[in-house]
């Protein structure tokens, strides 16, 4: 059952250690498919260097496991309520990468200073409120979700693929659990290079209206000419 | 004699490069046997590239080498203080990794700032008071042990595995040798982001009581959930 | 067509990522043939990984695509009208490597505090002026590589091989594509050491007029005594 | 001539690069006899990946090439003139590596803030005068071994085994050139600590003379036991 989904959730978890973002076993990417309602997902707190494909969790949108002999990542119910709220994306990633957590302990978004920034996203990458005591004390997890969706009730989760849990950490999406990873990769280096443009004094140099969008576009916009063409 | 508790000190020292927190021959790992009162330690200034197993040094509770040709580390007495008086821990940890260092050297505890920090640690990473000029030219390294535990008095070393030694360094332990390095790697990159988080003025957003609690129990609480059932 | 000069570009397009000057598939790497007025570039959006020396693509100094199978960078509009301006450049490397960039978002110059810089540039590294909202909503990378001359209007740019975009990043370049690669990686190191002055109060402390100049000239002046002689 | 010193200084040469402390050619390692007072040193501007042990040059004390078909390093004559100061010193090593450099580029001692320092140096690495604009301009590589010299004239080569060059970088030594490799090692991860100390504000907590002088003696001193026996 979603042999191939496996292998892909499973290839980019391990893409996270490569890539510099994950310590330990902290960390976990996710899949959905559409077509069947059912996430792949990492199970909880298992070492990567012996993880295979196998272990990866099939869990249906309720968090019922459908397959694998693992608990799924404790974090399961955060990546299911986006999966429910966030109707076209196809992966999340979770990191406690240093640079991203680091302006989700201090409660700030990351600014949006150059285009490096631009290329990847449309604006600031936001952080959450703090969640209650009682939110915290009640569903955990599928409260995180709740907080995240919103924060992004009047901005364009499309547009702005990432945000900052307050004091905990980055989730991150995209259209496949490849293109999430690529941009837990640049919001790591975008989260780097914002706090040393800071240390530097470039607080009041941000990023132009007109350049933002000029980036964004050429990346994403409908007439998009960065890359090779879509075979 | 000990030869498997050799085999998991030795390759925990390894450990410690591999993880980048030492350079040269810095640091140590040991262990201790609590049915016969023994411990393992890395040898004094040996080369981590030529070390074997069989080089670990067994000493009794009092020091005495029990077994191993090579001089124990000079930190020796402050490692045997520590399992005397914290009767639960297995294995124990010293380096001089950058960051942790770094906090030991400014004489300030860590202040939790996120669930990184929760999940591993119930509360700030203590600093000891500065030894007295006595202590260091007494029994310099018993004197370290004794102002570590000092600074426990009314902490709960099972909450909180890590201490910093004032213009020195981290010692962090676990009920294994393995787990006090995983404590220790931990230690490290939430150092880290401490400084980090403060550089980009994040000094007022500490982590609240309530998540900070809920996150340490959901991995270390009697309900814990994260990872898989134990077999 | 052209094989070596492709060989040379690919191989220089792949010292970028192990140097570690680029995340995923930013940066890019062209050398030009003067004598018949082409130029070799790395192709748009492609990845490192999988990428040869035939995916190099071929243009003429108008931006005609003469060979390959590939839409060229995007920025290749700006590397042709530097070649066409700075006559005796043979090579041309764009990044967003962090700590140069991080300048360029900053909005700052690059001072030269030492020796380092010294070796390498005589003098500081320039920003460029934002470009106005028209340069942008128009031929974009054109106007790039306008503005940069413009920045170049009373500076050497034999002297000082290299610029930041102002909220983009670093563009270097040297009489070959393997220089132009030295230069960039050059440069990221002093980008990171003139941060890290700043960090701890250097501010103040620039390299004096004699000693850049007695650096810069033992490794590139008339009576150059570094490096072995040419063969 | 001198094959085996060749050897070790070709090695030691490579440990700057394994330990990251050299980019690209920059830096260099020698060595000297001190029965036939010949010096070897790297090569000027040689690549470090395609030099062998045969390419290290040897010279006299007045700087002619005695051995070797390639130029000795620029920095000859301030090895030599260190070599002829400092009567017990076996092995030089010179660096632009990053955060012992970017105290140089601040022109400020590193301070010692614990025993990380004082196990290597026994108090601060002190930092030269500038330069004349006549010391630069004229025999420039002799005259900065002249200001070293000159910074030591009240204090213990032997014990503080370390220079910052002012707007420049470090010069450090042993008393062979592997001791002299291992203590650039220590030197640039002490001045990455003392500048992160720094960042968290602990510029007033340097470490006491008593504790100083503990590790120093620990390692160094007349009844050092640090390390094993010598055999």
């Amino acid at each position: 059952m979603l042999a191939e989904l496996k292998e892909r959730v499973y290839r980019e978890n391990i893409a996270l250690v490569k890539n510099g973002l994950v310590v330990l076993t902290w960390g976990n990417v996710s899949a959905i498919d559409r077509k069947r309602n059912l996430v792949v997902i990492k199970p909880s707190g298992v070492d990567y260097e012996t993880m295979t494909a196998d272990d990866m969790t099939v869990v249906d949108l309720d968090g019922n496991v459908v397959q694998g002999g693992n608990r799924p990542s404790s974090d399961t119910p955060t990546h299911l309520y986006l999966y429910k709220t966030f109707s076209n994306i196809g992966g999340i990633v979770h990191t406690h990468s240093a640079y991203a957590t680091t302006w989700a302990q201090s409660g700030r978004a990351i600014p949006a200073y150059g285009t490096t920034h631009a290329d990847f996203a449309f604006g600031d990458i936001p952080v959450t409120r703090a969640l209650t005591d009682d939110e915290i004390n009640g569903e955990y997890e599928l409260n995180t979700g709740k907080v995240i969706a919103e924060t992004f009730s009047e901005l364009d989760y499309a547009a702005v693929p990432a945000v900052l849990v307050k004091n905990h950490g980055p989730f991150v999406w995209g259209d496949s659990p490849e293109k999430a990873v690529q941009n837990a990769v640049t919001l790591e280096e975008v989260a780097k290079m914002a706090a040393l443009t800071e240390s530097i004094g470039g607080k009041d140099n941000r990023v132009g209206r007109t350049l933002l969008k000029k980036h964004y576009d050429r990346k994403h916009g409908a007439s998009a000419y960065y890359g090779q063409p879509r075979k």
